[in-house]
């Protein structure tokens, strides 16, 4: 049981729930409150905002101690998100959703990939103050020790002071030596996929991505990609409002011709 | 082979290559150029902008005629449009990139776990003007009859008229009678989910999701699920950068405190 005293914290990710990232944050946040992990059962990485539709989701608790207790879900990110909030916690909203630490940057055009970062958004849709953070090492056995001083700072900023309505935050930390935190805005890019017809281990033909990431504005300073090539923790505030504000008046003016046969 | 001076549409969706939203969709789009469909062999609803990353993607040619190529893939939306963007069209950008028509709206906060919309966004993320259309019906067999003339003007608009700059276009059409298009922002919103402990057909217990959903701000007459709730098409230009610009300011003005160990 919580303490009523201390915050909820609830913690998932997408490299599933035995990942060396998950349980670094889950270390440095239990200093801060009551934790519950609750996380996809293996590595679901690249599932967006993915819903599981078609088949029920299981989940069920691997351990509980004094102030930690860990559940292992068959389902994406977001699964674990709506089913910790609506199942488990039966609207109690946590004071505060986690989510990572990724292994591997979720930065720029990856943001919109990103199963953690979908996990922080679907935090944000319920009015959850979310952050997802990730390493800049997709190495299964990364160093985290160097972000370990920044995610601190992060969290216990964010418990006290509250995000704006609709922001979640997108932290980034470069690998090896860390100068500081810059907020950025996402820097526009995309993925040029490459795609090779090979053989799996079992023989089958198929076709697997191999892309090499465009930043199609590299010299731009205030970016997620610039702070983090130049050794900077990035944080950007990400929202589920995919609204395009800036064009709006721009498609307002156009005139379509409807003929109805 | 296609006819060089007939613009190249691509066709994707999320509820499989036989569904018959897209069906209707590449109808209307033969008329105004040569036509791609490259869509998920099954349904593969609430994928947002998954991909695969796992296993081997395979896709098939299933016919093939004047005008009009249909493959099949294993993938996912996004999948589908990055391998035949790099795969199959080996970097030739289509003119136009369609996603739809959609068996159920994407309006509001639908937005981030649709896979319709997920192909729009590949292909902003990728400069191609895209567009996704949505139909509020479910139904297998909806009607979509009274969309049709509303997406031949939207078809003819986009290829005359250059899209802004990472912008794509998400379209919901109501159900039965239409009284016109109105340009709109996403709707501030959520679902409330519950989730029943359930059989499925094999006997697994499971958690199935049945959500309800919550708008914020229904009598905001801006937004898109106003539009249509009182029978208009709604047209909110979508982009794949999640920056909540209105906020960044704000955050700007934090102060972290770092402390090294």
């Amino acid at each position: 049981m919580n303490n009523k005293e201390r915050p909820l914290i609830l913690i998932t990710n997408d490299d599933g729930v035995f990942a060396k990232g998950i349980n670094t944050l889950t270390e440095i946040a239990r200093s801060f409150g009551d934790v519950v992990v609750f996380a996809p059962d293996v590595v679901r990485s690249g599932m967006s905002n993915a819903l599981t539709v078609h088949v029920p989701v299981v989940y069920s608790k691997l351990s509980e101690e004094e102030g930690l207790t860990i559940y292992s879900c068959t389902g994406t990110p977001t699964d674990c998100v709506k089913l910790a909030c609506f199942a488990l916690f039966r609207g109690r909203k946590p004071d505060l959703l986690l989510s990572g630490i990724n292994h591997g940057s979720n930065a720029s055009i990856n943001v919109i990939y990103s199963g953690t970062m979908g996990a922080a958004l679907e935090g944000c849709a319920n009015r959850i103050p979310s952050v997802g953070f990730s390493l800049c090492d997709h190495a299964w056995d990364a160093d985290f020790s160097n972000s370990k001083p920044y995610i601190k700072s992060i969290i216990g900023w964010v418990l006290e002071n509250p995000l704006p309505e609709n922001v979640c935050l997108n932290v980034n930390i470069p690998k090896g030596d860390v100068k500081g935190i810059k907020i950025c805005r996402q820097a526009l890019s995309n993925w040029q996929e490459d795609f090779e017809l090979r053989q799996d281990k079992n023989g089958n033909h198929g076709y697997w991505m191999t892309g090499e990431f465009v930043n199609r504005e590299p010299d731009a300073k205030d970016t997620d990609d610039w702070a983090l090539n130049n050794g900077y923790v990035s944080i950007v505030p990400d929202t589920v409002d995919l609204t395009c504000k800036e064009q709006i008046n721009v498609i307002k003016d156009w005139e379509f011709k409807i003929k109805i046969d």
